[in-house]
């Protein structure tokens, strides 16, 4: 089987590691690229570390061009996905790598994004209980933000068995393609280098709301999030510090025994061995997220410690694997588990 | 007046901050330099960045060496201070940047470190309430570690008038320069580049007892800290994210004057203006601390960033002040605000 | 066809993209894997982004841990290969990705490195004229250094078409794991983040007989080199700026054609569209060259810049492109031209 | 003697630095500050580190804003200048940063800048042979480039004693703070981080004239200058690796003397023991230049390798240096031999 794809917004930074991904992917033809305002270009003067595309011309970004393939992936920003989607085939599989439909609650979306909200779609972190059996056979798919993602990952197992207090905290490190090619001061290498900042502090960011969102479906109670992003000099890679307080009564082999019993069967997803920790090096390019745990007997919380490369787990590799949940393609396809290092 | 200065440990970062610093300090004169393996090289060889001292050559780490100055300056691995400083003067003013007389518990000086209590000293943090008066005329200073300095400022004043609940989050980000010139595998250039990683994770670092020291006596309860360390992949500089709940009834007003009014004299204490936040780039090389805080009304917690350069204020800057203190000079004789930036 | 392979080294650099490599590749069921003071380790603790591998117990380096495979390769500190492989059997496969067995004359062997000379084997440069004739079916092949793979691809068609004076300079700039896991103070993270330095200047670096070899028996003239590297804060990656003065009589356009019609069948260097510079980040964890060429016609020099990833196509890369054509396999099987950006 | 400056284009990368060493200089009081789109910001929303004028108004660049100062730094980009220059008095002491003035042929200015020349005034330079004589009471002065800088201090010596053949190649890898603070998508952190490029390749870059003017005017002969500037993930520094071939009859303990004896009484520009070779991380936010020469015996090569902090000794440390001189004061006041490491 070959599924045809195309991508629109393959100039930027979520949608080269679309096809960086798609290139390796065994049953996948790449068909039509788009782009905004670098319509017109040759891949290979935007993104040339693909070389096997340089050649290619970057189409205008519009429902005609993408129409005529049987995935259609949307890496464009948050706001942009939801008309195009919408003049797009029913029975194209559409998988929208922005934010327009991955919030449920209309006035989520109206407090943090603005505007109308576009209702919400069956969400790509197939690891979240119950996520695949709705994306199996799904033609709309909204991929989660790479904070959400990393940090939902690290939190659920506990939240979800209840070992934890309804109330984390979550200070999550990024590299700076999070931002995008977006072209601002603050994210010139001059300023990056050599420094940390904080930034979107005290739940003004806008993943705060799509983690709230999964932990509270995975603990049936509402869950209080304190998210802190800090940027850190590198360009890829997410490393998010969890914490909540132990309820009363749980140790911490419980807590070891349910993460493992969590992610025991997932590809993906790696709990690593007692004292080891993990770092971004390590998952750099590829699909996975490894994560540690311990319990802080002295404050009483647990801590978990995740890492995953947020261009490809956080972004399109959750995507690439989402699709090939949605196709029926064996999960793993197209993605890989090894992290280029050092 | 000129005072005259050794250093022991002149070849490691501590040591080569200090010398940066006391190079540009208008009352000072560079005395006898000693090191441990290092002893019998050229300074130059060792410190090319420090060029008025390159053709110095390092003495051994030994009290007869260091001898016959107003003020020695301990950079030592911990441990090595307790015993040295034991054999000097009296009337010697000793600055002892190492962990060995700054936790008065011996008990918890047995926890973190192990061996013997050398006792304490009066505690290099001059911000601290009350800290200034036992500094005066001090012939002995404990200076306090990079995180303690940076999570203290951070913190104290909410602790300290009540405002929120004594349990606390810290996750700092730190450059790598505060792991010292040991040559372990994990600091090697390849596998920092690009990386992020955790260490020291669920209470297991020896600066939490520090931090929980001067959090409780600010606040005259115990407080519980939840402090975690993340490497970054830059030299230099800490970022601290801290945050703790709200106690009812105090509002982000009360909060935000609190901490104005608790840095509104202090030289080295930058509260910024409202919608700016703090990065490690902007104290580069300087002695200030920039902090930003706020009020995250949907979790009601008070969340504070803090930027420091951990090798300046966190260590070398933190010590001469308290010297300057301790021998009646004005506090930011040989001090900068300003920082190396980009 | 299966082919059983064993990494002698598993827990260096060299070793670690070797297993990343094989790991991708159709062919080979990954055997043996040995280390020197790491053996006995788990892999996972060593080289956490290989985490298929992680389980893997680290063997001694022993002729008895690697016989019984169809290929060793051999990723290990120079002057250790030798000895090892001579008692390898003569129907294995044996790659030496050390520099043993690069350097055809033992003059060059005593005065670069010293010490008794083991002869020369096939040299893993394809592309070098007549290389692969001399691969296919070897049972022997040294793997060039990674200065040299980068150089002798950027200069070798101006001097095989004798285009330019047998007199060059090139100027390459390396982040840091080309000088392995070694643990030296110069490598450490925090010196060499945010500093760049030259060393081996002079003619002092031990790549830079290899790079003299293949220049010279491209050109059938002895060529001067004048070679200094330089290190820069990355982990991976080299950029080649190589320089010589055109022969009278050459006009821009010929140096032009000759790169294209040198490498327009070549599956991994590729000469870039004019106007477009080679960068290290877009060859990142390929086996890619991608490189440039001008004339200054003020100084009548012929300019070349290429990049490679010094750890892929400079190392393991290259190493799996010439077992790939000494077993008759297609020479593209588990190789990528895709990098991994940003 | 306080000397009241202005400086236009506060907000850039060379107007903060001027700023931050101006702030240590003992002789100059602050006086306007101007800038062009942020002009109305304060000045610490954009220069975070220069805390001691964070409250400071960026006013519009005007000849009346800049007017009733002894002197006035140009900090603008290139072009902007001369014609704001020619209005401002006669008395003043204008220091122009940027290039409009540094070319003396105007043949060269129309080629590599296009557009009317509008002079060339005394080169900021002091350690050019007769410099300092030109400067001493100008009123008027060309801060050189700083690629300029490092390569004449690195290339002078050799050939104004006519130690090499007057063709020299040069290889400078820069930090990405001399690019300034444009908004350019290869200069974000992305792009430049883990990733070293070279531009401006084959004489295509503006600094190469005036290396040339620099060493023909030492030489008094024609040089040519084959310059390649690469762009490292650094925010700071330049490497220079520069080379020439050695006259006949010239030995190697020539060319060492006549370097020490150059630079013995320079108080900024220092030759290294043998065996060391700089760093630019050594000179980071220092007015030092740290350089190493050797002669390359096999290639007859004199090879020099020099580092310098690109906005310190190569923008606005020798922007105040000439200034010091230009006013008669100590030419080391306010500039540090001292870097910023690790």
């Amino acid at each position: 089987m070959t599924v045809r794809v195309a991508v629109a917004g393959a100039s930027g930074y979520a949608g080269g590691e679309l096809l960086r991904l798609l290139l390796a992917h065994a049953d996948v033809e790449i068909g039509t690229l788009t782009a905004g305002g670098n319509a017109g270009a040759l891949l290979g003067q935007l993104q040339p570390h693909l070389l096997p595309l340089a050649d290619r011309v970057l189409a205008e970004t519009t429902p005609e061009q993408l129409a005529g393939h049987d995935v259609v992936f949307l890496a464009l920003p948050h706001g942009h996905s939801a008309e195009l989607a919408a003049q797009l085939g029913a029975d194209t599989l559409v998988i929208d790598c922005g934010a327009d439909h991955r919030l449920v609650d209309p006035a989520d979306w109206q407090r943090w994004y603005g505007g109308t909200h576009a209702g919400s779609w069956p969400y790509g972190l197939p690891e979240l209980p119950g996520a695949r059996s709705t994306l199996r056979g799904a033609k709309r798919i909204a991929v989660p933000g790479c904070y959400p993602t990393v940090s939902s990952l690290a939190l659920v197992p506990a939240v979800a068995a209840g070992l934890v207090e309804p109330e984390v905290v979550v200070v999550a490190v990024s590299g700076t393609s999070g931002a995008g090619k977006s072209l601002k001061p603050n994210l010139l290498g001059s300023e990056v280098m050599g420094s940390v900042s904080a930034y979107g502090v005290g739940g003004a960011h806008r993943h705060t709301p799509e983690i709230i969102q999964n932990l509270t479906a995975a603990a049936g109670e509402p869950v209080a999030v304190s998210f802190t992003p800090v940027l850190a000099p590198m360009p890829r890679g997410i490393l998010a510090t969890c914490s909540a307080r132990l309820r009363p009564g749980v140790d911490a082999a419980t807590v070891r025994e349910t993460y493992l019993a969590a992610y025991r069967d997932e590809p993906f997803v790696h709990v690593l061995p007692e004292g080891l920790w993990p770092t971004t090096g390590a998952v750099l390019g590829s699909n996975s997220v490894q994560l540690q745990v311990t319990v802080d007997t002295d404050t009483q919380r647990v801590v978990v410690v995740a890492a995953e490369d947020n261009l490809t787990k956080g972004t399109a590799g959750g995507a690439v694997q989402s699709m090939n949940i949605a196709l029926g393609l064996p999960e793993t396809t197209g993605l890989s588990t090894v992290g280029v290092a050092p």
